[in-house]
């Protein structure tokens, strides 16, 4: 039996460290995973359908056709599924000026049926000082802290709901500061 | 494209003012919204429909009647998006003796159909002062406090359920004391 | 009007202690409730479909035939509930290696139609100490402590999805140490 396991996390959990480590062990174990970018397989449909080459750009698109397009990347990456386990890489929420958004509305969570969704998660200061290796500008310390407490937060409150639509186990994982094997070892037992 | 938009908050969170304020400067900006208080539709049907006239009479209505009422509520509000934007004032639970009922639940977001959520907030403290002006009997502090996390807290829970059934974004606004001026124009830019 | 009342605690909250209390208060009042145990009805039906014996071994059913005989269980619960008001003994989300499982998702509150949800919490402190009792091994303490505080965290957002996917109310009651009448009697008021 093929599985679909979600797993996200906001920019700095360190989530793409974890999915990799995780993909290795799955390796080792003999276990295979494709592993599939939401974002990027909605590009690639919104290039052929709405003539968009940019990920920014992607919100332009109206509503009804933007969520026509989020629910066929959710039937393509499920008909990967039929072949092998897929992992998806993708956002509770994606945060914009106007408020944050739901990755997996209700008609994606009908096409992807998720087993598991997992949340990356670490601490606000944890995150603040790992983006801050690239950020040009800096925010009043206080502000970003709140800000990505807040996006953790609405982050799980939104998983849960995809769980009560969809069925789906939710699994929260603190990928601290000299706990990546802990983290790894973690989505690991939820990916198995 | 008209918007629908809907403004929620708990009593002392501020709403009124913010949303005076962001329609203000909405008209300054030459885009024109319809403010319509959820409640204020819903009692015109129920006035009709069930001969009720007062607001604390309608949860006296059955259940599947009450429901029947909330969705066209939302039906006539969304119709009103076809001439101009809609400000819709309601809340996201609303408190009472059996527990907190959800202001949008799901018939209603199918009519409703918004395009973005905000919920105006304020620190514990900031909104039992802002009460306690007219409240005639006071409660235990500690008490009343913990009240009012808890409404926001879950609030904002119900909030991303909202989203993941509707797609609508989520915006958190904090209306802090001397801070209307940031809150008014971040519910500016949600409005946009 | 029966009504169909949903009561949920995590292991230790006292969630069992809190029912008795209420149940014989509601006897009292005159008002008849039938106690059902929703993974007890399950596990019946899992017996007769699917030869399981066992509460452990109920999630070793493939997803599909498991959710349909959720299903199931919701529906012979709410034909109960035309004969006299039912509560519903059962996990807001039920915790399991790969994360937690949603314990009403929407197939299930399609069947259930419950009027309440009631959430019994306490202090993680309280609970782990409850816990202690009769657990063989310890935890180390502060990742138990968070453990229980995750739990609850998610329990009331998942609570809040299910509210607005089924209307329902929802209802948080503290039961602290030396606190039982307290939540005996918020019991009775959100069952009355």
């Amino acid at each position: 039996m093929n599985k679909v396991v979600v797993v996200t996390g906001v920019p700095g959990s360190g989530k793409s460290t974890v999915i990799d480590g995780a993909l290795k062990e799955m390796q080792k174990q003999g276990v295979s995973y494709k592993l599939m970018n939401y974002g990027d397989v909605m590009l690639e449909i919104m290039k052929v359908k709405e003539g968009i080459t940019h990920r920014d750009d992607m919100r332009k698109v109206p509503a009804e056709r933007y969520r026509g397009i989020q629910r066929e990347a959710g039937k393509k990456i499920a008909d990967f599924s039929n072949k092998t386990s897929v992992l998806v890489d993708t956002h509770c929420l994606v945060k914009k000026p106007e408020g944050y958004y739901p990755g997996l509305p209700i008609w994606v969570l009908e096409e992807l049926k998720p087993e598991v969704i997992i949340l990356v998660e670490a601490g606000e200061g944890e995150i603040a000082k790992r983006r801050a290796k690239d950020a040009a500008e800096r925010k009043r310390d206080a502000d970003l802290l709140e800000e990505i407490k807040e996006h953790q937060q609405l982050n799980r409150a939104v998983a849960m709901a995809y769980s009560a639509i969809s069925g789906a186990a939710v699994r929260v994982i603190q990928n601290k500061d000299q706990g990546l094997n802990r983290a790894v070892s973690e989505m690991v037992s939820a990916m198995r």
